[in-house]
């Protein structure tokens, strides 16, 4: 289950890939999992946040534009990436940022 | 419904509003919506994206951080932000971000 990601203090990178998925599973849940335990392991992973309801949202957090682009280029997920434009996803869109500044809250019990 | 963002070229500017809610409505939907709507009024709105299962995930466009101050100090939204604090939710982050490049994909039917 995505919890809010315990990032460092700006400033970090943010990769924001919304979507909308074709119809069916097709591999879709079992590879998705696989990858975020993989994006895990990388040099320069920070973390991962994910909702769906029809709109997906996953964002990723790291420490350089550099470890975006090692991951991007990862063998593993470059197959799923593939996958992802022939079978899973009906469209999406990759936003890459820098994240100036952040601020949280949590309620006191 | 939520869709993906049709936003302009690169650089411009995206809050990542990442939430876990309180237990119950308590006039949160209602909230939401009209802030959504009165959103989209606002100078150097570019767009929003927002997706919940356990962890909801909001993610606003805008032109630039002086857009993003103005509506954060909008008098409305900073009511429905003391609720937010009070009532409806148990933790957030918001992480204030400067887009800097962006692709997109969308399949051929």
């Amino acid at each position: 289950m995505s919890e809010i990601g315990e990032t460092p203090k700006p400033p970090y990178y943010a990769v924001i890939f919304t979507s909308l998925r074709t119809a069916g599973d097709n591999g879709y849940a079992e590879m998705s999992q696989k990858m975020d335990e993989l994006a895990k392991l990388q040099k320069g992973y920070l973390g991962i946040e994910s909702a769906r309801e029809n709109l997906g949202i996953t964002v990723s957090y790291w420490e350089s534009l550099e470890a975006i682009r090692a991951w991007h280029a990862h063998a593993e997920h470059e197959l799923a990436q593939q996958k992802g434009y022939q079978i899973w996803y009906q469209s999406f869109k990759v936003r890459i940022c820098r994240v100036e500044r952040d601020y949280s809250f949590e309620k006191e019990i």
